[in-house]
């Protein structure tokens, strides 16, 4: 949303002398409160000024684009969450490399008897691995795979921005969501890239905010 | 932003009766012009209802969220793009598996001798091309690879959002972006799922919008 000119005025004077009441702030632009009004009720309204009873008005800081800013930090990452697609750690790198083609994914979980999470193998290891001169059927999976303490997880009720910034900072289309067990993170699910990417259209067809 | 229910009852009326002049809005709601004159200036700032002098008042149509959409949708792909990373149609699958590791991307592009594009192909086709039987070196990448007409493709100036749903509906990572030149599609650039992802990221970061 544009400000106008008072509208401007009227911030700059919140920041510089708030918490300040509205007469004070009429009295800084030489108009009467009544004139005022409107504008301070906008300010308010729009995010950019709160307002506290026999306080006044303070600035909370927030531009348009903050407050647009702090409506997709909301977005959580179990409401655009895949469901996992999970190896057993003892299969090999040719089943593994079947089970990608076969589920359609691009990152597998590897994971012990208890589900609990122990590596993960993407496309791109796959792909080196099928280059090397041993027998896919003989290697298995978890000499290849990226394994603990190197993976990057998130959780269920994390924010979908923080996990897409590390999805961009660690260079990794997916990452496992999991759960604490007593065993360790047991996965529960999968946010990608391609998940991002349809939160990103969800904000045009207004499903989210 | 949050409506009060006043400020609902006016877009109803508007809605209904518009355009309607403010007066005859206060008049429906049993209140006077200037009690209404806050109510206003934030729906008409805030995009919801628009004001034409000696007409009144219209409804735009539009909800915050669909102002946000308005917002997104007017991204386009060159603020975005990444450069391309091509192969010519005669190296082999073995030679475009070296590229796509050595210039660490998910997709390469196939031209001919003038730069035109012919074909795109994936980490996933060569992975797929590895575990067939034939040596990789001396398979030509253009017998593996998806061939035009059969790629999407988009131009510098097309809206982030298009892309992204194709990329969504298509079930690819990434999609050339093209100009035409008098032997064909010349591939300028590239958009992939990471650069929607770091357009999700910027909203937040606020330089967008």
């Amino acid at each position: 949303m544009e400000l106008n000119k008072r509208q401007e005025q009227i911030i700059q004077i919140v920041k510089d002398f708030g918490p300040i009441t509205g007469e004070a702030i009429a009295e800084q632009l030489h108009l009467t409160r009544a004139t005022l009004r409107p504008d301070l009720a906008i300010l308010t309204m729009a995010g950019y000024l709160e307002a506290r009873p026999r306080v006044g008005y303070f600035y909370t800081g927030k531009t348009g684009g903050q407050l647009l800013a702090e409506a997709v930090k909301k977005l959580t990452v179990q409401s655009y969450q895949s469901r996992p697609v999970v190896v057993d750690k003892n299969v090999s790198v040719y089943d593994a490399i079947c089970t990608m083609f076969l589920e359609d994914v691009g990152t597998l979980f590897v994971v012990d008897h208890n589900t609990v999470l122990v590596g993960v193998v993407s496309r791109k290891d796959l792909l080196r691995a099928s280059l090397g001169k041993q027998e896919l059927t003989a290697v298995p999976v978890n000499i290849i795979m990226t394994r603990m303490p190197n993976i990057t997880m998130c959780r269920r009720e994390d924010s979908l921005y923080e996990v897409a910034k590390k999805l961009i900072a660690k260079q990794i289309d997916a990452m496992p969501i999991v759960r604490d067990t007593e065993h360790g993170a047991e996965v529960i699910g999968r946010i990608t890239k391609t998940n991002i990417t349809r939160a990103f259209v969800d904000l045009v067809n207004n499903e989210t905010l």
